[in-house]
């Protein structure tokens, strides 16, 4: 059987999971690998700003085109990276890193080596990835094939990012050229069973309502999911990081749940349920807006990716796109509901006039966002803005619900700029979390891709202004930029403007409708101190304050 | 006795280190840390504009003024900046990593809240922390006092790094107003014993030479040391990372050691001594020329913070500052040497004509750092330059020798203008270090901080083009910034410039020496592709294609 080497095997396997663009930079104990790729005919190397930038990238790709990875040198490159891997961790991102370390000889020898800490320990930093991944490994000679397998397998059942430590003189070692993925399969058995239960159940219930969330779309379950519900007519719902998975023309769909802070009919209809129909559902703080709700899903239908729950009885080895497909087809129960969907920006025709607020901006948006876009939202104040709107067909929504790490949106637009070459991306960031990422705008104008992307220049944190006991914290507040002229400092081009009234915003969305096929659109958006979507204000710690502060200033 | 709350408690403790500003990023689970800095008299909050930056400012911070403190929020924001502590670790620098976390009651119900993983286990990102520091704790309102008194302790006595997590409701329980500070103490026996049996070694030898390194900067043995060559005459050289120890002024100062690559002299004097006195030595590749030695320190005198070897024997609990001392007191011994340092920047006063170049750049600016300055050399070809200059009287040098993480210099240079606020910061960078973190130079903006700052720009990752095989290679290409013009996108005041020539390179010399005091100075120095110090250029891997592709270009 033909051989090849190591490097060449690994980017092989990588790019077998549809990966054509690999993140990182560059440095000695990697060389090999980078050189590897750049090589490869099927996979190219992006070089990124930095490698927290290169792993929010990698983390947005995957996002979009299922995997990602992201290349770094040993030490420093690889703990720059932790905190995005750790959050394709928390959020179920799968997403290899690989990263090259010193030759063999030297880590066995203790050789104090560059990059390292006083103690020689070469294992200290996988020690450390070992809590934020699903699996590590380090790779020699011998081993790697068999590793390098499991690795790719791990990704793939499990969603999680993993971790390879690659050396030098490992790299060009050869193995052979072939390879047998493992994908999972569902016990049949416990599938009907599972399946007959709940179909039983949802025939008997009196209100039944799907509550889709965040792993449905992780584990490729939308499809399955839609057409049951188009079949069917069940009431539906989604929680926030499921924003993107149910259609939103779907019969009896209610939106995004955001618990008692608005969507009231959704609230009451998915709390006094008798059968909730959970599919891939994570129960964090802030998808569930602060636990807010009164159900328990022991008694309800739990579906998740590997098991279904029904009352609390467990079915192993079912997988949720299985077991969906499975009622599908064995069901003959119709819904014969009639919801009418309450909708938000009930003023999105409102006329222009005034300075730019984000009671404007985000109606507005409503209506630019087009079929298969993808829209990102930065951690922070964006998703209260975009959780209630109505969203046409075939739109990826990317949020950061569970790590919340601000900073992530700006890189994570480049990466699904690259995963979805023929699709729109949309960058929704405000100016706090920006600042973090910002130079990678650099690498994006760098590789000509072409987002549309909007900064939110309200002078500081304001989320944790809503959160704080004083938003006028001066903690709170940030350097002062000339975002819109921040392109101009890179090379590339790029439609950049610095909006300040409604009428002005309005003419950027249209300019931008003509040109942004040929360019970046980078546009800063300036709106008062404390400025908010109102969604956002019901949270507010301090709301008294938050008003007689605006007034103040206006 | 007095109670104040554990906050208070804690910024006490570090304001009794010297420590007078905190770097960090405010969070939800941090506010009361940050809001009990922000009322202290003593210690100033400056927020950083990412964690990975304030982890670096902490460092540069704490090198200048001996102990640095960082505040993160729990999971994203720690993570961020563990890059960062993991250097301050390899490279002796104690910084306090203080991470604000969730309620007790929520970690102890494992709540599963935002910024943690979906495994929710709080313990996670301190497991992590655990293998690049040297101690870490979670504070209770029972264990706060001692905890902190050991964190603190540990600080003092190793000059590492140490990692706090502080529950937000532990913040304001209270504790004594009382501490005691553990300072280490030699033993005096092994310390008589020790120094009698080196200067009766050092009497009999033919060729005795110190050997300055940076542990005797971090263990404060730098005047002791000075004091023990102005008596003895004694010859005497730095490694690289000792490079600020010795007063360059020293009869029989050799200047540093950089292996076979120059300074040949020193080389041979130091590879044939019979006698060398290493004084805080870490015989580590980059601080060795990558072991380019031949002497082993067991055959002779090796004097670590806290033992002394002999010959092989070793003296436990003798401290660095005491033995040098103690010999220093006893000795009668003054050499004869009479050594003449070569100079290797000897045509520094060549003709200002042509393009700009680095063979021009390093000889003026050794004429251009003044007494007191403090130097920051970025990770890459900037110690190359800078290794055999000559420098004036109590200037402080920084550079990464061991840690090597390129972006470090910036923020770095933001934490000693802080740190040391009548003494001028300069910084040399290259572009591609720069991109890494250059958002920081708008925190230096905003406080109105005014280093000097220069920005070789020679088209990417020039050190990495010597290391590999082919210079040319595309990955280390970066994306192409206007330098000069990124402060005006930031607030506040800066003198920018570009520099294309040696005759503009002097005349904005000649500004910047009057301006310095007003504004920031940030400079932008052009040069060829591949244009390096002679010193870089003799590590090359391939030079004879360097050679080519120079001229082709030129």
């Amino acid at each position: 059987m033909a051989k090849i080497t190591i490097a060449d095997y690994l980017i092989k396997r990588l790019n077998s999971l549809g990966i054509e663009e690999i993140f990182g930079l560059p440095g000695d104990y990697n060389f090999k690998i980078v050189e590897a790729i750049e090589k490869n005919k099927n996979v190219k190397w992006i070089g990124s700003t930095n490698e927290l930038n290169a792993g929010y990238c990698a983390d947005g790709y995957s996002r979009i085109k299922g995997y990602g990875a992201i290349v770094t040198t040993f030490g420093v490159g690889e703990l720059s990276a932790i905190n995005a891997i750790a959050g394709s961790m928390a959020e179920n991102v799968p997403v290899m890193m690989i990263v090259g370390v010193p030759c063999l000889k030297d880590i066995n020898n203790k050789t104090f080596l560059h990059h390292n800490l006083d103690n020689v320990d070469y294992n200290a930093f996988e020690k450390a990835y070992s809590n934020v991944v699903e699996m590590t490994s380090c790779i020699d000679s011998k081993n790697a094939k068999t590793e390098i397998d499991k690795l790719i397998n791990t990704m793939i059942k499990t969603k999680k990012p993993v971790y390879l430590k690659l050396p030098i003189d490992v790299c060009d070692c050869k193995v052979e050229d072939d390879y047998k993925t493992d994908y999972p399969v569902s016990n049949s058995e416990n599938l009907k069973k599972a399946s007959s239960e709940i179909i039983k159940i949802i025939r008997t219930s009196k209100k039944p309502i799907v509550l889709a969330d965040v792993l449905a779309s992780r584990f490729n379950s939308k499809k399955e999911l839609n057409n049951f519900l188009k079949k069917t007519k069940i009431p539906s719902c989604s929680f926030i990081r499921g924003i993107d998975i149910i259609d939103n023309d779907t019969e009896n769909y209610f939106g995004v749940y955001v618990g008692h802070l608005d969507n009231k009919i959704c609230f009451e209809y998915l709390n006094s349920s008798d059968c909730i129909i959970a599919v891939g559902t994570v129960l964090s703080d802030l998808n569930t807006y602060n636990f807010d709700f009164s159900f328990n899903l022991k008694n309800h239908i739990n579906i998740q990716p590997y098991y279904t729950e029904v009352k609390g009885k467990r079915y192993e080895n079912v997988l949720m796109k299985d077991i969906i497909k499975e009622i599908n087809e064995n069901i003959d129960y119709i819904s014969n509901e009639k919801i009418q969907r309450e909708f938000f920006y009930k003023n999105s025709l409102e006329k222009p006039t005034g300075k730019l607020t984000s009671k404007y901006i985000y109606p507005r948006l409503e209506n630019f966002i087009k079929e298969d876009d993808i829209l990102i939202c930065e951690v922070g104040l964006v998703s209260f803005g975009a959780a209630p709107m109505k969203f046409k067909k075939n739109i990826s929504i990317l949020n950061q619900m569970v790590w919340g790490s601000i900073g992530w949106a700006t890189p994570c637009a480049f990466g699904t700029c690259l995963a979805a070459k023929n699709r729109r991306t949309i960058l929704i960031t405000g100016d706090g979390s920006h600042q973090l990422t910002a130079q990678e705008i650099s690498a994006m104008m760098r590789y000509k891709v072409k987002p549309v992307i909007f900064v939110i220049n309200n002078s500081g944190y304001t989320v944790e202004r809503i959160l704080c006991d004083d938003p006028n914290y001066k903690y709170n507040d940030i350097a002062n930029w000339n975002y819109s002229m921040l392109p101009k400092v890179f090379e590339g081009e790029c439609f950049s403007r610095q909006v300040k009234t409604n009428k002005e915003f309005d003419e950027v969305l249209e300019e931008i409708q003509k040109i942004q096929k040929e360019k970046m659109c980078y546009i800063e958006l300036i709106t008062d101190y404390l400025d908010m979507p109102d969604l956002a204000f019901s949270i507010a710690k301090n709301p008294n304050k938050i008003k007689e502060l605006k007034e103040n200033r206006n």
